[in-house]
């Protein structure tokens, strides 16, 4: 039988036991499981980041893999814990929005609140979640424990809006919603929004002090230093330098914003 | 059959060959092992933190596990190199106090010293034992060999005696061992511990120009950037700043101390 | 049947979705490939100290290990993407000399340009070959796939000269090549150079403003804060601060001059 696969996605960072105790959880629930780190180096509390690594990631792994993501500023507080399933792939995780690139690029989803009841779970802290809700109840979906039985479906639950951009009239207001290691500034303006919004007109992109007038197709397509727009690997707009950081030239950060006139 | 599983706790950072030359080694004899990562960004040669870590990860981990430990200052002098067996887990590791925690923790221990005849290992260089030692004695474990046929019984090792809090008169005298990526500052005082020193009186705990009245449950149980004194998630106290870094705030780091007030 | 084992070396850090995404191709096309991590904080675009890293990583692998490395500051341009094989191993990456050493080393090695054929890859980005050919190349080589479908045979590759120190006279001129977290400065003199080149005369060693007259067996033969010379533990000359930064301190980094005089 093929071993079931859970990747993981949080902003816990390596210096710690954190993401160790995870993993301790899920084997000792499901020691046949395949463990898969996407990421641990999201920034931290910033739910942004993971929403757009989870959605640049996921689709690439194979059918009925479980996706854990746990950043979660408000761990202890009331917010729900989520399973999402599209007919694909399982994420688990809290309801922060983490997943809200995920719905806006999925048809059919299903949604359930996970029941935090004794009979689940031993024992909850306030303070460690992915330990004591996320790794455990994505080690019993790995065993096939279906959604229903850890939860109860719902229909409301947080999208964060700024992870599309808006449109007053002949301005597109992108935001960045990630900087890579490279420095590249990756905007929430995908292909498809930006053609449907342009159509045939000419644009100009503003970002910081910029203003670029074309698209290249790649890294190289332009002298070193230069400032350049390109659609990047996962189908979003970024600001990029060629051989350099686009984010320390420009001096731009999460939450900046990058607009596109129509011109 | 089940495939074993050894979990790798080191200071060697992930921008170098040296984890990936243990993971080759381990490999190499035994293919069916599961290499789990619990952490290698253990800042370099601290072997207080690494304890920590170990401590607050390995009991989540299933029955037979064994934790590959090597943060080893002392690595090419004469210490010894030690297998620790508990009823549940195996221990791989330099003989520095890197187990300290496991053996304050766990009742009954069988502790070996490993011999490094030129029989079980073909070469030991004086700078790499995790690849020369400790590597090839966790593989070795994992295909089912004895402790006993990999070392000799001992019953004197290092123990670090600063990861527990001493006690005078009405003050309870901990020390930071651990500062994890949010900045909190996880003190060796746990809650048997506080609880036992304290009975029912009143208490302050005293951190760098803090004093703090309460124990609170979690994070979000205070306003943003407040200092608050919580159990964290391994059952220590640990100094925390609401939404933000206890460290940077109170300048704060390893081995400085936090007291506890009787009143 | 023996899982295959698929390494990854890259640049792409562990901030971002690069890594995940290789991961989950890998697995959509073979989900019973082991992946392991070696390094992804090769310094970006750092092509010297990844194949160093690989270099000291890939003999301590079982046979038939797939060594697959992606430092590739050409992406979208010319260059050619490589599959080399040799008895024991494969390799898979760019064409840019990131297996300079593993040549140097190797006697039997045969060397495939990997077809970019529409047949063999639904789309290939401009940006991320990782994704677009290197994982899936990889991951089809560990299904056993021949390198001769995937790829034709060439003679011509780049190699990195400076991966290898020159001699003039009497004096070898040496290059750092990777500074490693310790602070440890680790040159391109292996240790069958450095005896080629002495025979049985006395040296001087030359780093920054350091003059060194032997090499110490390991790092606590000297004193604390004390410069020394040692052959590191994959054989290559290394500059070395007993418990501290050799690189802080002597102000050294990747590309400048280690001289070995012969006196």
């Amino acid at each position: 039988m093929l071993q079931p696969i859970i990747t993981l996605v949080t902003d816990f960072g390596q210096k710690d036991h954190y993401v160790g105790v995870m993993k301790g959880v899920i084997l000792g629930i499901n020691r046949s499981a395949r463990l898969v780190d996407i990421c641990h180096e999201i920034p931290a509390q910033d739910v942004r980041a993971a929403a757009y690594v989870l959605f640049a990631s996921y689709r690439h792994f194979p059918k009925d893999t479980i996706h854990c993501a746990v950043v979660d500023p408000g761990v202890g507080s009331e917010r729900k814990a989520l399973i999402l399933k599209t007919d694909r792939h399982l994420f688990v995780g809290p309801d922060n929005g983490i997943f809200s690139m995920i719905c806006n690029q999925e048809k059919e989803i299903k949604v359930y609140s996970i029941h935090t009841s004794k009979d689940l779970f031993s024992e909850i802290s306030s303070t460690f979640h992915g330990r004591d809700i996320f790794a455990p109840v994505s080690a019993s979906l790995s065993t096939g424990r279906a959604c229903s039985e850890l939860g109860k479906p719902v229909s409301k639950f947080v999208s964060i809006n700024t992870l599309r951009p808006d449109t007053e009239g002949s301005v597109m207001k992108g935001a960045i919603i990630h900087v890579d290691r490279f420095g590249n500034l990756i905007t929430n303006i995908c292909r498809r929004d930006f053609d449907g919004f342009l159509g045939r007109e000419r644009f100009e992109i503003a970002a910081g002090d910029r203003s670029l007038a074309d698209i290249v197709k790649t890294y190289s397509d332009a002298p070193a230093g230069k400032i350049v727009a390109l659609f990047g690997s996962a189908g979003h707009l970024e600001i990029s330098a060629v051989m350099g950081s686009a984010s320390g030239l420009l001096h731009l950060g999460p939450g900046d914003r990058v607009l596109v006139h129509r011109l």
